[in-house]
């Protein structure tokens, strides 16, 4: 190549990315050639290199030097002949071969692991679940040997683990601090990095499903979106202009202590009023056994089954959802999304929560944010699983998701060592 | 050029850019490359081409061709030569002109109109403010006479007009709604544009505060930052990742009128608790009002004044800086920014609010998000404007601020128009 301008470009785009976390310097210009091209099929395949071209804007023979590239590391394959048109020769199309790569996708959560195993196009090729005490001695090692067969089993094409987590996760080191887990400063990345052989990124669990949400569900093709999860506690993933917000050290999204109530009930952090200590499945059933409603060892199933008999329970529920429907309707205010998703286990009592959280999310919405959409998503462990391992596709199609995680350089050189390198791609 | 890869580059870049907002569509690689330069020389300058080489990480003879380019066009000068070391001729150094192109930044208050005018480096050369009944008929056709002479005294260099409006403003039309001018929806963009003759460009005087202090103030070089301004309201502005999120319809930040308080004091919204009715002026020269410790028509300067010898008076501005605390510690739990701004013409009572709003910030910041510092920045209306004028200079140096606002080829076309287009650029 003659010019240097592609560099131009680069840096200058740099300058943009670096503002926004992401980083195009980890990408040389090859990558970004395959990672477009194999994208674009992903996204619109089967299709022919000259429907390509034009997608991406690039010459045919630029697409062909890529597909061929990709063709020999095994990623792409021929898919038939283009349905005929009554000129010329049919074209070639090309379509992603799913299984060249595989990832494994896990949510960790306190008393059980859920883990997904997934091909290059996100589909779900199997998965697991198993009890796990978090909070015991040495859960890394305990992950490990549960994860072991699974990565043993998924072989060669095994480009990683992503694993999702309930607390902050320093997402540079992979370090976890998660209250209701127990932990603190646990190594969860690198230490299972090392136990298991693979390339492990962690991320907060309800930013995983978030991202699973953003590609797979609901927010798809949406910017700005807020992911709202109901159970042990409330979570909030923040998606701004289609990137996940983590905000310094990865902590953003922490919705569940704000201040809810001034002098509300005390929260499992120490202070009182917080959202989580009123509109967590938690928090709800603490109340109702204070009020001698259930016993000690009240669980969230039997306060909904109590609802429906009872109307103090009943008003447990209303409570809920109407810190719920204030906090979100303030969330509008500030961030005006276009999309708002509701999920996790506690959305099984969604019926009992859902007239006083509209009647408190009317009332605290400003007209000006009205047009934000309320979606609630009954998906389960899985689909948070599927996040943790859209982690790790995320750095085969796209740096959007997770260079700020690290790694990124690491997954595609396995990807492309899995992929035997037949070729030297050229 | 053999090589289309920058084409590629672009296109990839884009399915970035396009998710945060950006568009390097607009922009075509002359475009980019000028641009750098520009805001590297900008930044870096008095500099010599091969330093600029080596920042930018291209050639040397790139560098050559584009700046011989912004010479031609009056944009760069040259600026002597460089120190001399021991070894072969020494460099010849370049450095902006300023003054080869001026922008107007205004702020528009409801009772004042602030300005200032500013040249290519951010530097404000001149101001003026006048009164300026925002409620009055036709307010567009009154901005529009108060500032015609100052677009005619600006002259042929002038690239166009940044204002920043304390509304709702729909960055697409530049359409403004704002209930403290008493405007609906009043078109002041395209109204100024036209009876003005120049490129317009509107946006929320809350974010172009946070835009001068991103450019020139506490802000420079931090990603993630907010913006909290006390005043007739309270005002809001989020940079995420370098950028100023503006949401849905650009209607984000309304921290104001989130909840403070459950049944607190009546809002000027129609609604109670809002921050705005306890923590703003208004709300408390209002309490104060209708606790007969003012008259009716009692200012805010006169609260301050009272508040020293009057614990009543100390109470209102003492309830007002506990809720800000609250309401900023749950930000900072919600977005996790670095930086914490506190501006506006209320910060003048900070000694009566600040001890309240820390001692409730601390008590509702979690403890994993203290590391966030808090700046008040006494800046007045003109810092205000300059930041308008940002709008404009955006638009010349990089896509980041102006592309969702549009007219930034407009603008920069504009620019090359002013410079007289000696050379043909090549």
């Amino acid at each position: 190549m003659t010019s240097d301008l592609p560099r131009v470009l680069v840096r200058v785009l740099n300058l943009v990315l670096e503002r926004n976390g992401g980083q195009v310097s980890e990408w040389s210009e090859r990558e970004l050639g395959r990672a477009a091209v194999l994208r674009a099929v992903a996204v619109d395949g089967p299709v022919s290199r000259s429907v390509l071209a034009g997608r991406l804007g690039v010459s045919p023979a630029t697409v062909t030097a890529i597909t061929r590239d990709l063709l020999d590391d095994g990623l792409l394959e021929p898919a038939g002949k283009e349905p005929g048109g009554s000129r010329g020769r049919p074209a070639e199309l090309l379509r992603v071969v799913p299984g060249a790569a595989v990832a494994l996708g896990v949510k960790v959560a306190a008393t059980r692991v859920t883990g997904v195993l997934v091909d290059l196009l996100g589909h779900t090729l199997s998965g697991f679940e198993y009890p796990f005490a978090a909070h015991e001695h040495d859960p890394v090692a305990t992950l490990a040997a549960i994860l072991h067969p699974h990565v043993e089993a998924a072989g060669q094409h095994l480009i990683g683990l992503g694993l999702g987590v309930p607390g902050v996760v320093d997402t540079s080191s992979g370090h976890v601090t998660a209250p209701t887990l127990q932990w603190t400063d646990v190594p969860v990345g690198p230490g299972l990095a090392e136990l298991l052989h693979v390339p492990v990124v962690v991320d907060n669990d309800v930013n995983t499903l978030a991202i699973a949400e953003h590609l797979y569900g609901r927010a798809k093709g949406v910017d700005d979106a807020l992911t709202v999860t109901i159970g042990r506690g409330i979570g909030l993933a923040i998606t701004v202009g289609g990137r996940l917000h983590r905000g310094a050290q990865g902590g953003a999204g922490e919705l569940g202590h704000t201040r809810a109530v001034v002098d509300g009930p005390l929260c499992g952090c120490g202070r009182s009023g917080c959202l989580e200590a009123i509109a967590s499945e938690t928090g709800m059933v603490q109340r109702a056994v204070s009020e001698g409603l259930l016993p000690a060892e009240g669980t969230p199933a039997a306060l909904r089954d109590l609802a429906r008999q009872d109307a103090r329970a009943a008003a447990i529920f209303a409570a809920a959802g109407a810190a719920l429907g204030r906090s979100v309707g303030d969330l509008v205010n500030l961030l005006a999304p276009t999309l708002i998703l509701i999920a996790g286990e506690g959305t099984a009592a969604w019926t009992l929560l859902e007239a006083a959280f509209h009647a408190a999310f009317d009332e605290q919405v400003l007209d000006t944010h009205r047009a934000v959409e309320i979606a609630v998503d009954p998906w389960d462990d899985r689909a948070w699983a599927q996040g943790a391992s859209s982690l790790l596709l995320g750095s085969v199609y796209a740096p959007e998701h997770v260079t700020r995680l690290g790694q990124g350089a690491e997954i595609r050189d396995r990807l492309q060592a899995v992929n035997g390198g037949v070729g030297d791609g050229r």
